[in-house]
């Protein structure tokens, strides 16, 4: 959509430096760009593709707007000022309201006015679907469930049973959420299956990537707090308790009643054990695991960086001899005496 | 359900102390609980909150029924007895017998008449399915399946070709059971797939979580034995092997033709390379891979905990520098003789 | 399919030892094959099972030809070659064209009229289907994608927005490709999505595994090259790009602008961080991370294997204490001075 520089500048709450007038109409990288897009200029990686853009206009800080050839929008933080202005220049699309035929509701579920409802959607008994929500095709919303206003259930999400979404959320395709959690008592038969009788409680401002699952609680709810953003493939089991604004990437896993802290960061293939706490502001490295509550903000890592195998293997070979070598230690240290 | 204290200890095999005629109608942690519910006492963690809790009943060993304020049903396995007696408190849904309008049946396929077919599921050439068993919305059973009696697709589930599932099964949302292994051949011009041509034989009260999935064999089948639970996101390659009552955490990965031995625990994020043999009552940390046979019952692990980044770094620089540590150490020997 | 051994040899290039008008019409492995099957050797592991297979004929190499008791198909590559001749002896199943009744097809989306478009299924806006392609039931093909000729997704199967798929391409069920890449900038209010613009290209011959998920790019395409195969649950994120013939196993994760090159091989649960450059020619070890840029080609680990754990937990108590040895041996270095 064709925007003029001082229109975006205004609504994202830039200074423009350059013709107001002019145009916008995609965007770019500063690589990529063309005399059409907006790029941004966020991190300094980028900063010698700057000067031969062919960008429209750039947004960028104000110390980096010298090298700026081209019409420039200084904010302190170009990365969210960019992302709000590609969503005035590539706006998502809209929907008309409305319950394809093909999609089967509930007599007792309850669907806005606004809410569209796509082609092979399933809505079950008691749930409920928010205003100008959509709910993309083979979407199944089950039992006794709510999804917010202005939600975005992209396609394949399976929404099971006494979950309830706030409002603006996305849930990507293939998400399971309220699903049973994983409770099982050992006897002498075998397993016997713990009822899982909570729910999910999700709050606003929530994205759930492709293929997530997100358990419903034994007896109390699962909690994901607002603005909390995961991933693909991530796993969070019942009770888990997520605080607001924290990022959990993909692969991530977090056991049955693990409680995690606000504006925490998880890199990939991390988790917890079930049962611990992790407080606010942790960011967690790739591939490590959390196994006892964690009391202090600050970065945690406990995995190793690939090298050639035939290197790693002698590593290993020295650390299981590492006993062997305190041993020859002490001994260096008794003889001494 | 309203029921009597008299009639769940005569169902559960517990005895009461307490009033028979007192009813609970719900289920509850002992600190959320109110006269209507519920409660156990398994962990002893959760010991101090007996004294003070509202329910009406507790589930609980003989040792702890002196400290409990309400009537008490002593059992000496807590947690399965709770098991029990929440799905006696809390029944599942029961749902009507027949097909739903919208789902699409083979005219080759069999459907028991007490069968639940619900909206939009699809079941193609020559599959069964069983008495009583529920097939929840967008369930897909493609061609020559079988699902057992008395079992439960939750929604969303994709049983893809020749697998054979017991009696009594759960699959919940977004599980995939009977797509093809990872089966590739290498030539020059690149990879060739190799066909897989085996089934799925899952046995009886196997249950398998969310957007797990389970490979067909390539030649002979993939086998699941009675009693096994898998957690969500689990990947089951073809030809593994996994023993009865085995009970495996999220994200764990089995590679092919394992062979897991019966009544083995696998926390999260584990697993086993390929073609390894693992013996019964195997328990696996979080994190760990198996990379060789196992022959011995016991504890196994292989991964660091997290800790703070700055003391990880270090520990991994020491880690790398251990050739320089032994040469150090071998200097000092040899200047000693 | 009954085939004749001549006609086999022929089909797959192969040097036929015996009697070129006996018939197989099944596949199995060497100890479970019958007077109908058709068999191969290629790991020496199977070769003590040749002398006394029942197969009716067994691909192998030259060198092993001698010991084998049935009709013979010699090839220097047995399990390629295996793998076509099992593809002519149980060809898969043949597909009619058309759409099912109960498929939402666009008006503004393209058949092709050889194509099968199964039960349930969804096709988009501006979305296209190519010759001989079989769309399973429950597949959504959203907004302008294009799957190309003689494509495979199996069933469940969810094609988000701006995807390319290229000829002959198998997606497994629950494969998710052309989702939104986690892209989120922080703010002091929290995280603002950014907006993820750019598509998915994957090449021909491409296969991905059930319940995969494949990340539209933020600005740019995530791009999957020819030949390329992955497994279950392996997560890529947006912006990677994946070389040509590099073979993917379960549960693996790229970081978000990861290049990898042509020919690699991921293990189980390994994976990169983003913006790292992955040479051609490189073989990562299962629970591996590459962490920084891999620019020779060869075998990377840096992964432990199980042991019992009190043997792990004392070596990771002596690799804590490391410290502690180094400053020993540095007194005792002191010492001798």
């Amino acid at each position: 959509m064709a925007i003029s520089l001082g229109d975006l500048a205004k609504q994202v709450g830039c200074e423009l430096v350059g013709d107001a007038d002019a145009t916008v109409s995609g965007v770019a990288s500063l690589g990529r760009a063309t005399p059409e897009s907006l790029s941004f200029l966020s991190s300094p990686v980028y900063k010698p593709q700057l000067a031969s853009t062919a960008a429209a206009a750039v947004i960028l800080r104000a110390e980096d707007a010298e090298g700026c050839p081209t019409a420039a929008l200084i904010h302190n933080n170009p990365y969210a000022c960019y992302a709000r202005a590609a969503d005035l220049v590539c706006p998502a699309p809209i929907y008309e309201p409305g319950v394809h035929a093909s999609a089967v509701v509930s007599a007792s579920a309850t669907v806005a006015a606004s809410a569209h409802i796509a082609a092979g959607v399933v809505i079950g008994d008691g749930s409920s679907i928010g205003e100008n929500t959509y709910v993309g095709p083979g979407c199944i919303i089950a039992t006794n469930c709510s999804v917010g206003d202005d939600g975005h259930l992209v396609a394949n999400v399976t929404v099971v049973r006494d979950v309830i979404i706030g409002k603006r959320c996305i849930l990507h395709p293939g998400v399971v959420i309220g699903c049973d959690g994983f409770g099982n008592a050992m006897t002498p038969e075998g397993w016997v299956k713990v009822p899982q009788l909570g729910g999910v409680r999700a709050g606003d401002d929530v994205e759930i990537g492709a293929n997530t699952t997100i358990d419903r609680g034994a007896l109390d709810d699962t909690i994901i707090e607002d603005g909390v953003r995961i991933d693909n493939l991530v796993h969070i089991a019942h009770n888990v308790k997520v605080g607001a604004h924290t990022a959990i990437a993909a692969q991530c896993g977090f056991a049955g009643s693990a409680v995690i802290g606000k504006r925490c960061m998880f890199a990939g293939h991390s988790g917890t054990v079930g049962h611990v706490t992790v407080c606010d502001d942790v960011i967690l490295s790739a591939k490590t695991m959390i196994t006892k509550d964690v009391t202090e903000p600050g970065v945690y890592a406990g995995s190793f960086a690939a090298e050639p195998s035939r290197h790693w293997n002698k590593q290993v070979a020295r650390f299981r001899r590492l006993e062997k070598l305190i041993q020859r230690v002490g001994q260096l240290e008794k003889d001494k005496q």
